[in-house]
């Protein structure tokens, strides 16, 4: 059926009341692509209340200084040095609150500059992850694993998920157009009742499309 | 047909001497993926003879370290430093030899470094491109434009590309499996006689992908 078929056929129906203009817009809804805007996420630490207190001093709290668009996350004033066997990079980012593990999210560029391998993690997931030393103005910490390239995932809330036909764990992709434009395959969808709605992906997988904070791109299922 | 019925026919018809195996292979082979190998293009500088000078000192001759997939192309020893409104980025590579222009091929990420807008274009399109500031050993050049971020491209002769169904110019995707699998849209076909096969990303699109120089990717018409 071609396209001019199938509006013949939908303003027909109309016209002679099997459909309502309601039902139309339901159905049209449902067919109109899944979106998400995309939160960009550059390298950052999570620590736990041992390591920040070895790092910063003993009953050490961070700073929050701007609040994340996960409820209760926000970047702190406090920043870390991530020492690894090949080079250093200062000046990262600590995101609050404190976690029961330490862990650490990196770029795959910087992998190669820290001299650590590259594992592609979901957050929390760190069970055979590279270790790397993180120094602080009070101390240093010699983490045995934590370091990892985080996996991108899309947040959102069971209610928003189950609207869009997606559940929690599902594997989705996520599409961009513009000159740059393209597909991220193996995008996770998490969803929880604590999730604000929200695609994480890294700069170096933003920079590769051309998209930055709050673009919007459409989820391929 | 089942694949089952599929090679059933096929054997029938090699067995019978209806088909050559030379025939099912020609066959096959037109059928097989179109694959490229990548080659990943970090922030790097192409320099014409007078800013090369300028930066060297007069008659000066670049050094060439490392040959490059392109016939005649290399990687030379000298670096330059970039000098944006906003950030400097030191030791980058010069690749050689000189060109009639200059040109300044960088990173997504390194022009919010720099300070200057992101243009991706294809190699020597450089009208309306920002410029920069570069400093070499022996001086500085301020140049107009010619600031760029790689478009990606795939380079080939055109008996390679005739053989594929391709031409010059032809805009085509790439697609790569993997636990960073995707696909990017927008890479141009640069067919021409003097090109080797390659496939030109930068280091933040291969690191959003997870590839490397060398991996192999899935060219989509």
């Amino acid at each position: 059926m071609s396209a001019d078929e199938i509006e013949r056929l939908i303003r027909g129906a109309l016209d002679t009341g099997i459909w309502s203009e309601q039902q139309v817009e339901d159905l049209l809804g449902h067919a109109a692509p899944l979106t998400v805007n995309v939160g960009v996420s550059g390298r950052h630490v999570h620590l736990s209340q041992e390591d920040l207190e070895a790092l910063f001093g003993a009953g050490y709290e961070l700073t929050p200084i701007k609040e994340l668009s996960q409820p209760g996350q926000f970047a702190a004033k406090e920043t870390v040095t991530l020492v690894g066997p090949k080079g250093v990079i200062e000046r990262v980012r600590v995101l609050g609150p404190v976690r029961p593990s330490t862990q650490v999210e990196v770029l795959r560029g910087d992998t190669f500059k820290l001299g650590v391998p590259a594992c592609v993690r979901m957050s929390g997931k760190l069970e055979g992850t590279p270790g790397i030393t993180l120094a602080g103005p009070h101390g240093t910490v010699a983490l045995p694993q934590g370091v990892i390239v985080a996996a991108r995932h899309i947040h959102m809330t069971c209610d928003e998920a189950a609207k869009r036909g997606l559940h929690d764990g599902q594997v989705v992709s996520i599409a961009f157009g513009g000159e740059r434009g393209g597909r991220l395959d193996n995008v996770v969808v998490r969803a929880n009742n604590t999730s604000a709605l929200d695609c994480h992906i890294d700069t170096e997988e933003a920079n590769a499309f051309g998209i930055k904070n709050g673009s919007v791109v459409e989820i391929i299922k």
